[in-house]
């Protein structure tokens, strides 16, 4: 920590001292980029490729071994050098035949459907499926108060929905995956014998959203379904009227051993501290549903132009700049440990580790989850990205994969934010598709991100 | 000015003095209006009966006079008191049959079809349609250049895109849209028999944009249309192959007589000075080819709820807050130049005017078509906004169709700012539907006119 206090104190100086000359050869910088990324940039045709080539690419999935070619091919392509695989044990997990599931009132004779997805990691209902009664509970407090006597033998119904008021939707989707992420351990705790959640998105649709649940020390694992907003609105409007409603869930998904697959690693060197690193990041692994175009998909094509763009720019980082597409986010964090641990093992110093994944919509800022000292450094490049509307620097969440970095080696993290507005109608369904992409707005984060890269490789500590 | 003058020191002086009490309440009252658009916003059901219902209402035509009933019912619904209708004559234009264009080039047996669509105000190629030699040019200048000698008797392709690099895309339309409106005069004057424009977008696909085209003074009216992105691409490439192409244009569309149409115009009376007005506003006429829903429902769904949110959250204004739907400002401003004429003829006291016609998209800020105090007192009021991702209060464009109201009585003008990267994927075009409107986002437009109003209304002159 004193080195890194030692570092800090020198970034400040400098910034603070010499703000006026590289201030100007610093906007002609950032402007070079995001002119090459708006004229002639490459993070839409590459996200095409990888969301129409290839699709979805769940860990373990033949998907994702493609997408891993595929990422490596593109750095290439993109001039970084060397471009490496660094193999990680990933969880798999399979969906099985598309889910049903539907609910019959006593004397009606037509089921009503319900619009469900398994959750990542779930066990499957059987192939006959299940059917049931229907308990609806809005928190896992609420589930503690009904008790086994209310449960038992019962499809537990989750359905606390995100917080409308909230500005960002990450923070109302912050207060609101608990009951999909641990649901089903709870429920089953009082006998339970499935749990549907209501789906993560503020958009009433009927688009169910997976996501991962885990059991922990559950003693019996009980599946978890995802069910679409309107579904879950359709449900609990039916259970006023009928609280005896029974359900019917049919899902096949399945759990599989762990398998190889690989975080794909690419690097600009540095020209005066090659062993010195900024890493940017983001997540190669999607949920299958959809495309993955949100999310991570234009993520890892704002990290791998972010590079691009410094090459094309002609700008020769003093460290090197390594860009990381880690496996497994979604359901497992593999690829993000993986890499930590190996960066730590070869005691390899990280200056700064950031990561895009929050969609590729219009940038709004850098959060940076760091020491004071860091933020304020962060806070004083705010200025340079006036003009590009990026107007949020501050404290923030770094990133899932890079999470790990801090904790072992105390690297400070900057995330990427986009706007997040449209974020969570697509996060994890089927609808996270290219056309869901503005070309305009993906390329001004890649921009961002390499202005970004560019200031910190400047002035940050050597 | 004088009175101006005077009203401006008293609000910058009250904006100075006294801001921690009253920023609280501020606060507060602002919290509460953006939960209210968050949680039970009418703005997108609105947008959807204006969409769905109706769709496309070009100024004279049955959909406009339908935009105009269901604005009036709309205003009176949301509470206002009285809601009237201003009579207005405004120009009629129809599209006639869906207009057809090609080129062939010599030797080769197909035609190559290109995606256009009429220019609104344009003359008719006559049923049969034209054939011609294309010149292309990038602007007005390399038109005068070309001369006669080169134009005479040919269709002139206007190709110059929009600046990709502009961060505003309303900057980047603002330096191409003149080919646009001015194309067709300019190029008669050379002996041009048609011209065809490239659509004003920055995203490459094959949807034709139409919109405004003046003759002004030229002597003979030749017929102009819009050409697809992707046309305009592929039909410069095939010039540069095939000089001599030959391209093929028709389009029956029509100018008719003017016939008498409504702005809609809604009140809530204030409270201590019933006769000083805060106009809101926006344009309830659209172009045809979509259904108007970016340009200008949003706006008009942004205006009508601001006043409901109003209304909602108990506020009392001080002075009347008038919402007008102006009719035509596609094609001729006749709804805002009768607006203001009227009240100027009434020496009505008009403390600002504000116009939402940029879209339905996240918030960014307002900007100020004002003198340099009134834009002081409004950036005075940004800290209110920051928690809400408004960023950016200055100077600005206020909109056309409060534009005569600065011209005949010196009313300060201000616009809403959203997110403007998506904005000219749709304008004018097919793909404006309510589909590509976001509910959150359109609902957070609202909340800041609202809260803008409010703070207007609490803190200007008396």
């Amino acid at each position: 920590m004193n080195y890194l206090k030692n570092v800090l104190l020198i970034i400040i100086t400098i910034a603070f001292t010499c703000p006026i000359t590289f201030a100007q050869e610093d906007s002609v910088m950032i402007r070079t980029i995001f002119d090459k990324a708006l004229n002639e940039g490459k993070a839409y045709e590459a996200l095409t490729e990888l969301c129409k080539d290839i699709g979805g690419r769940l860990s373990g999935s033949q998907e994702a071994d493609q997408a891993v070619i595929w990422g490596k091919e593109k750095l290439e392509t993109f001039g970084l050098a060397p471009v490496y695989l660094q193999e990680v044990m990933v969880p798999k997990w399979t969906r099985g035949e598309r889910e049903v599931a539907y609910y019959t009132v006593k004397g009606s004779k037509k089921p009503s459907d319900l619009a469900v997805c398994a959750l990542g990691g779930s066990v499957s209902t059987g192939k006959k499926g299940i059917m049931a009664e229907v308990v609806e509970v809005k928190s896992l407090t609420e589930l503690k108060e009904l008790g086994e006597d209310k449960i038992k033998g019962k499809i537990v119904f989750y359905n606390r929905p995100m917080r409308a008021t909230l500005i960002s939707t990450f923070r109302a989707y912050g207060g609101a995956v608990g009951q999909r992420v641990n649901g089903a351990k709870e429920a089953s705790k009082y006998g339970a014998i499935a749990v549907v959640v209501r789906s993560m998105s503020l958009k009433i649709d009927n688009e169910p959203h997976t996501g991962v649940m885990r059991y922990g020390d559950a003693e019996t694992k009980i599946p978890a379904a995802a069910v679409s907003t309107l579904g879950a609105e359709n449900l609990s409007k039916a259970l006023k009227a009928n609280p005896n409603l029974k359900m019917h869930l049919r899902m096949t998904c399945k759990n599989h051993e762990d398998v190889l697959s690989h975080n794909v690693i690419g690097e600009i060197k540095g020209s005066e501290y090659p062993d010195k690193y900024i890493v940017i990041g983001a997540h190669l692994d999607s949920w299958d549903l959809g495309e993955g175009a949100h999310d991570d998909g234009a993520g890892i094509v704002h990290v791998a132009e972010a590079a691009r763009l410094l090459i094309a720019a002609g700008y020769q980082p003093k460290h090197t700049i390594r860009v990381v597409f880690y496996m497994n986010e979604e359901n497992g964090l593999a690829g993000g440990k993986k890499y930590a641990e190996e960066a730590s093992n070869k005691n390899e110093k990280h200056l700064v580790a950031i990561e895009s994944d929050s969609g590729g919509f219009t940038p709004r800022g850098f959060g940076a989850d760091a020491p004071k000292e860091f933020v304020e450094m962060l806070q004083g490049h705010a200025a340079l990205f006036e003009d590009y509307g990026l107007n949020y620097f501050g404290k923030g969440y770094g990133g899932a994969d890079i999470g790990p970095l801090k904790e072992k080696m105390e690297t400070p993290l900057i995330g990427y934010i986009p706007d997040s507005q449209r974020y969570f109608d697509y996060h994890h369904a089927r609808t996270d598709v290219l056309e869901m992409v503005n070309e305009r707005e993906l390329a001004m984060g890649a921009a961002s991100i390499a202005a970004l890269v560019y200031l910190l490789d400047k002035y940050e500590a050597q």
